[in-house]
């Protein structure tokens, strides 16, 4: 499946929530990550941010979609990140 | 159809895209905001922000789908946001 991921957490829980979701996703732009995604990696990546995120200050929100077939996806300025663009 | 949309610009120009943005969607979480728009609506947003932001820094994403039936969305942590909750 296709994960869209958009993430609101504290400063401090940034870094973490970072380089969990980088194991899984690639980074698009600050706060979002995308990519294809195993229906069993995606319940260890969210296992995972459940263990570093407070729940009661942060929020993360998962778009999955099992094709991309129907979204489309248009970039209005610059292109940060991408599949192409690991960082 | 509807329409995520996910912004990363630089921080003098965030309190415009943000008031331009929530003329037609909804705010969800920090630099995210969705909503059903028309596409007549979405060519408005899009040249409104065209005139606001630096197309050499920033970076706008759009993800449209015709309908949100594609697609689950899941959050974790706290509903900062949303359509019952405009801000």
């Amino acid at each position: 499946m296709f994960v869209i991921m958009v993430y609101d957490v504290g400063e401090k829980r940034v870094g973490k929530v970072l380089k969990i979701s980088r194991k899984y996703l690639y980074w698009v732009q600050n706060s979002v990550l995308e990519g294809e995604i195993s229906e069993s990696n995606l319940r260890k990546l969210k296992y995972e941010l459940e263990r570093v995120i407070d729940e009661e200050h942060d929020s993360i929100i998962f778009y999955t979609f099992r094709t991309t077939r129907y979204y489309q996806r248009e970039i209005m300025g610059i292109k940060k990140g991408g599949e192409d663009n690991f960082l």
